[in-house]
């Protein structure tokens, strides 16, 4: 008997039974396919690893699920690669857990789980164990998927303070992701054009291996923008940054639609940049490195570290003032990953 | 500030600013208080482990979340661990995954976070990253939650196929979880001793070590009970199986309650149980050594293998005849786990 993915998901798939059965085989064991996925077991038996281990989970919730440049799918295999790279890590495997609301198209999960087997094909991870459970129709919203991930840490990185005068690079423009999903979501036709950034990351870090030992700290700025990312690091590590307007990169349209509906595009989620801390005499080379990278053709100094303030984060800004950027204290974005 | 846990959750916490910030200082950092957990980053580094590596993941969707013998805290951290150490691992480490709904009140959070932190307490397991993720309400159901776990095969042991003869064991009475969810769920007085089974088999599993060339496989029997072990089994492994109803234990209530409600005790789910295919000459021996643990007192073998069959699953039955045991095929027991 086959799937028909003209149909829609039941309870009698979440209870474990032999319908549950038949989806993991014919489509995930399918797409995912790799010798550890094959165990079948409820839980995958995995090579030693040579070095420290590094591990990360993520939901995704996002809502579109399908969006510009991405969905759910490729959001959740990317957004758990590019964690376990920004941690100084070789992401290796991936476990996929589903949460699947009643009445959900099979057609729909088919996508998803395609998007899922391409994006861990082009990150070089496996898919190597998952889980499936149904909900009721109306107590979950479509599908969410949270991924979990292995890296090893082959070399002897670890991330450490940042210094007084260091500077901070990021891969391109920023508020790419967020506007992507806010655009889909409000139906805005003039913004159509703005396409998530969606990316794994892990070959881009993996090529600034030669300039290991002047990264101090990585970071992708996904919920919360850069600005989260900058606040954290400020509380963490008891220093201060600042940033320069002028070397912010945020396009056209995405900076339109945040005017629009009154968003900082520092705030806005990205979902294929990544924020390093380096020292000052190494920005330059790493920056002109990584713009030798598909991903990284735009890369940029944006802001520089001082030491420990009341303002934890200010922006020089294009008028010449200095303004303190807060991390967002609203409801701005949920479910934006 | 501190957090008011008369409050509830809202949008705010889920979007990656200040709130949610705080609540996983607050109450996370503090209750699963352990130094990978405390690096703050959006992954733990962890050391090296030596051996093959075991991974998991499990989402638990239980309704309702509170019920006799643990909640969706104790269950999160249970399942995953036995999960682990049914592939012959030593559980070391937990990634926690929230999805909770907006309106959840955030005193239950804690109650649920409480519990996680004493169950990975019990089960010496750490719990070393996690994520919280909002969604509005109506588009959850108070709280779901994700938990993967990373073990270390420190031994040599790994599955291998059942051989004929080989007998089946299991640590005691089947049921106890799936119908202590439903005399909860339906509201049923007369059926309120029932507590689930909910516990960490870990240091049960690792009391065998001395036989653990003679155990082929493990594997603990949650959703869809023990006939769903069996028949995958018997799918994988290319054998049959002959359960002996005589040696079954189902505790009264747990027998009562079934049969009003029409359930097969052997597709109900467990939580604090293994299934181990031993072979036949170490059978009393490995059953006797499990009787000195706690979690094994009424440990009990209960099956035997046979050669493959058009019939994978069947049961001697009281009354001396053998009747067919299929795996379940409809919608019986959603939300189990």
């Amino acid at each position: 008997m086959k799937i028909n993915y003209k149909g829609n998901i039941d309870l009698t798939i979440g209870a474990g039974g032999r319908a549950m059965n038949q989806l993991i085989h014919d489509l995930m064991l399918a797409e995912f396919d790799n010798e550890f996925l094959a165990q079948q077991g409820d839980q995958a038996i995995l090579p030693p690893a040579n070095g420290k281990l590094a591990f990360s989970t993520d939901s995704y919730v996002v809502s579109p699920l399908f969006f510009n440049g991405g969905d759910i799918g490729s959001l959740a295999i990317n957004g758990t690669v590019n964690d376990l790279a920004a941690g100084g890590a070789t992401p290796l495997y991936i476990a996929a857990g589903f949460i699947i609301e009643e009445g959900f198209p099979l057609a729909q999960l088919r996508e998803i789980v395609k998007s899922m087997a391409k994006a861990a094909k082009t990150a070089n991870v496996k898919i190597v164990t998952g889980d499936t459970k149904v909900v009721e129709k109306g107590k979950g919203d479509g599908i969410f998927i949270n991924t979990s991930g292995i890296g090893v840490v082959e070399n002897d990185w670890v991330a450490t303070s940042p210094q007084t005068d260091d500077l901070v690079i990021i891969n391109g423009a920023i508020g790419d992701h967020g506007m992507a999903i806010m655009s889909k979501r409000q139906g805005l036709n003039f913004a159509s054009d703005i396409s998530s950034d969606c990316a794994a990351l892990n070959s881009l870090i993996a090529s600034l291996a030669p300039y290991q030992k002047h990264i101090r700290i990585m970071r992708d700025p996904t919920r919360g923008g850069v600005s989260a990312v900058l606040n954290e690091w400020a509380t963490f590590y008891n220093c201060s940054f600042e940033i320069d307007e002028e070397k912010l990169l945020v396009n056209e349209s995405v900076r339109g639609l945040s005017e629009i509906l009154g968003f900082d595009p520092l705030h806005i989620a990205n979902e294929g940049k990544v924020m390093l801390v380096v020292a000052k005499d190494y920005a330059d080379e790493i920056c002109s490195l990584m713009k030798n990278h598909p991903l990284g053709q735009e890369s940029r100094i944006i802001a520089k570290v001082n030491p420990a303030s009341q303002v934890k984060v200010s922006m020089k800004t294009l008028f010449g003032g200095l303004r303190r950027v807060d991390w967002l204290n609203g409801e701005q974005l949920p479910r934006i990953c």
